[in-house]
């Protein structure tokens, strides 16, 4: 192919983006990318998830990494095409570096770099057992000792965490545990994962009864067991539950349930943390070398204090608290907040006949559920996608090849058409007096998740209540305080109340940090999550990756991991392979550790 | 396309054939098949499973089904390449019938159909929930009166058998009951399985404790959720009997443990059965229109009769209820019976430090377990398979385009590359007095198991123990009678024993009617499993298809599922539409009901 083919443009730029890396030639390299240019690496060349903006911070990273992480054998992947259009070509490639096989993404405009992802996909000599590599399973030919699997994983089951010490304690046993432990099982590195649950999944099946995924089913599988086709697209909490249950037992996860972390310390001269934990009532202490936090960024509740918050007669819960509507027929309900959570909230207690009053107190960012599907996912993440031969892990991946500082720049029309599309709807939400936004730039939805974690409905059909007055809507009020049976907001508004619910969201995960370790590491740590866009609830500077998560942070040998469950399966194996690496004794000279700008 | 490729010869075909068939030509129809011919039909058009040998059967079946049935569209499956090779050209294709839509494939000779396979794929108006028929899990829109998808499911599970009749009842829950009732929960058939143990996978869990698969992973896939791939080649008993646990879980079957069924019968009048069952401690009468036996074609002990075994002293047991080897340390163990199990549990004696003699008393087909996985199974199911885009639906598929009548002149070439492959262990086997045999006509393992279910062991190294003396081998001699604490062959051999285990192999299915309905219905139906080839154990009158298996037989209402993983996948699709059908009401005219030569 000598015509001036996608293919070929990917080919010569790879030939030669591999050839001057090879060479170690920094000036070369960084010359192959046009002015504008984003590098961001999960892992293979930064030990770090960090992107690169411009020559300048190319430069920099190459000088610090190149020599030792020798990458080579950049080719392109014959089994994805290439493509062009508006004058942007991609592909695929591979890649490898000493240690470690790596997938990547390119982007070329004028036959120059614009965008260009590498990703460390596994260590060399540390592959996962499967496909060909599989286990045996069954142990041919005879041995008068051996063990059944059985027998073997019951003696692991007894002696971890007593006799033999895990090399990596995870503190939450949900999704992202899970999900991590998976990967971490995969890769033979001796794990526990802490649970304060009796059961995998009931941090799903402890929420709200008419709680259902927000997210589809295509967003949401797990690594190595996808959900079934008869999967439903938003799977109810419960559902969620069950299989996040028998996943933890088929995949063999030592799974601590019913146990509480009581504190963790890390002592500097032995690298060693001591974990104290109480499981089924009884003190045990664990000595792993890594520990990670995967409390949830939905985990640590955040609740107001208002005047008179103690002389409220009813009841107070925070939306994590709620147990769904059943005990609140014919009661009258404020919820103070408008995120998901409230409208969920709101909805199920008005159809179990209470008398619910919303409490708007800033404006929300509202999507239809089939809009955001269609239009926001529908590429990545549907039917659809996989019919054009988008698989999860290259949907993963493409959503991960586009840099966060110009990411809203591609969400901004999706958001615009939406818009168009859902007019009659919104107007109809704003004659309700309902205050609308779309994000600080109308980038919508997923930049809002991704720089403060909160600050949008995906409407399943909380909002037709709201505009039929069904649920009561009070906006642009905050509350004054609280009587003996009354919500009083600013303007004066009472609201009689016999249950106030708090949908206020989730502090910064590094309150778990304070919590479990002490204030002195959760402040070395400072913030976690958010992009820096200096947006509101994600101050600047600009940080460019979700702060703190899925890699090094200030606090040696503590790792946080966190979000939807995209998130738990793409990120868990970049977490995992850097925790595999140091069980390895691997050498992971991380380059551009995320500087502090803010406690929480 | 206009030269002669595979692909116009199939389209040229197809197009003949469904042009004849939909103008109810039944000349012009046999006409397009060479005098040497098959047509297997997978309930699409015999609603029965059945293969129709020569001009005669398939001008018989085509007068008695082609009105009704009106075929239609036959079309090549562009997805799939036809080829040829040695002067047979083979390809894919789709049709419809007035009812269903089906899935076929098709050989030709000379532009002559050799073979063709159509297949009942799914049921139009009655498709599955999957892809983008799925749930929506999230109930949008808000509705005072709605459960949730818990709240349903524990009404249902409140109610089934209770206050609402199933209208199918399953009768044992091991991996046949488990896979069909996946799939009758998909189609919308209210079904219950009835299962004797404590939990999902007990059956394979409470085998003796070295039990491993002896069909590798490829073959072993349930429907919808696929083994992860990290599993292992030949699954460990317990790994399988956790993943059958978590699917029957998952997949919401409505599965009764600690339950036994008592009794059944059939009103004649009222086309109802009454199956009694005894559920956890109490009586549960259950009324469906449907009753399946799923009891397993391993479910039934056969257990022979020598004089003096009332008043041998030690243990006796059938190899079913053999617990592995741990309390025989040092115990003199003979084992009757030199088939899987035989040499499993001799093996795992002998590592426990058992005296073991096997005692052969017939010829025995022995294979390699590595050279089977290769030579026999390699290109259907194997990671090779995988990589050349034959997936376990294709591999299936392949599978059942191959007559019966004419699959051992496939399989005998294979079986003469393992014998030349590994001569020098077979000598050695011999050399030890091992009386080995490749079936009756050297077609080998998969003959054998189709047509009698035994006589045969896949070697993962127990042969090495015989060869090397370690498990003892007495050959050719059959057992004459016990003593107290002996086990006396016909020539006069002194085996001194602690415990007997009968390795003797299991009983025809119809026997579990005879226990649970009567010996009458038993007789009606006849003997279940094998082909009719007249070889040892499977006498003729030739049959075509495993008799009774998957579809309607002599005893209205009453069906059987059972076989390996594979057949419990592949073939519950078959069974569930027929059920499916007969639950909506469909006409559903059986072609061609099997005859009964054969009590058991």
């Amino acid at each position: 192919m000598l015509e001036d083919s996608p293919h070929t443009r990917i080919d010569t730029a790879l030939a030669k983006l591999g050839k001057v890396l090879e060479a170690n030639d920094i000036d070369a390299a960084v010359n192959l990318f046009q002015a504008d240019c984003y590098w961001r690496d999960l892992v293979a060349f930064t030990w770090n998830i960090r992107t690169m903006e411009g020559h300048g911070q190319i430069r920099a990273m190459l000088a610090s990494q190149l020599a030792a992480i020798k990458p080579q054998h950049f080719r392109q992947d014959e089994k994805e095409p290439a493509s062009t259009s508006d004058g942007v070509t991609e592909g695929w490639f591979e890649f490898e570096t000493e240690r470690a096989r790596g997938y990547g993404h390119i982007r070329l405009k004028n036959g120059l770099i614009w965008t260009l992802l590498t990703t460390m996909a596994e260590l060399k000599g540390f592959e996962e057992p499967k496909g060909l590599r599989r286990p045996l399973g069954a142990e041919h030919g005879h041995d008068p000792n051996r063990k059944t699997w059985k027998e073997k994983r019951e003696q692991e089951t007894t002696e971890l965490g007593y006799k033999t010490q895990p090399y990596i304690v995870i503190i939450g046993g949900g999704q992202g545990g899970i999900a991590l432990g998976a990967r971490l099982r995969q890769l033979g590195v001796p794990t526990i994962i802490v649970e304060k649950n009796e059961r995998p999944g009931d941090s799903w099946r402890k929420r709200y009864k008419s709680l259902c995924l927000h997210d589809p089913v295509w967003y949401d599988h797990l690594p190595y067991i996808p959900f079934p086709e008869n999967w439903p697209v938003f799977a109810p909490k419960d559902k969620i539950g069950d299989w996040l249950e028998m996943y933890t037992k088929v995949m063999e996860l030592n799974y601590w349930s019913s146990t509480t972390c009581k504190s963790a310390s890390f002592d500097e001269e032995k690298k060693e943390w001591t974990v104290v934990v109480e499981r089924e009532g009884k003190e045990v202490v664990l000595r792993p070398t890594q520990l990670v936090l995967a409390t949830g960024m939905s985990g640590k509740p955040n609740i107001p204090t208002f005047k008179g918050q103690d002389i409220f007669k009813g009841e107070q819960q925070h939306s994590s608290q709620h147990p769904g509507p059943d005990a609140y027929r014919g009661k009258r309900v404020v919820v103070i907040g408008s995120n998901n959570s409230a409208h969920d909230i709101c909805a199920a207690l008005w159809e179990a006949g209470a008398d619910v009053t919303m409490v708007q107190r800033s404006s929300t960012h509202i999507v239809r559920s089939e809009t955001l599907m269609e239009i926001g996912l529908g590429d990545l993440y549907s039917e659809r996608a996989v019919a054009n031969g988008v698989t999860t892990r290259k949907a993963d991946l493409i959503f991960a090849s586009i840099p966060y500082r110009i990411m809203h720049e591609f969400q901004i029309p999706l958001y615009d058409r939406m818009r168009e599309k859902d007019a009659a709807f919104y107007a109809a939400l704003e004659k309700a007096g309902f205050m609308l936004d779309w994000g600080a730039d109308g980038s919508g939805l997923f930049m809002k998740y991704l720089r403060r974690g909160s600050g949008y409905y995906i409407d399943v059909g909380a909002c037709q209540l709201v505009i039929d007055g069904k649920i009561k809507l009070k906006s642009g009020q905050d509350v004054s305080h609280l009587t003996a049976d009354t919500v009083v907001l600013k303007d004066g508004t009472e609201l009689k109340a016999d249950l106030v619910v708090y949908a206020t969201g989730y502090g910064s995960m590094n309150g778990w940090a304070a919590d479990l370790i002490s204030r002195e590491v959760a402040d070395k740590i400072g913030k976690c999550w958010g992009l820096g866009s200096d947006t509101p609830k994600d101050p600047g500077p600009w940080e460019g990756e979700q702060r703190n998560m899925w890699k090094p942070t200030q606090q040696e040998a503590l790792w946080f991991h966190g979000g939807n469950l995209h998130q738990s399966r793409h990120y868990s194996l970049y977490l995992a392979l850097q925790l595999k690496a140091r069980f390895e004794g691997l050498d992971t000279p991380v380059y551009g550790l995320q500087d502090v700008h803010h406690l929480s």
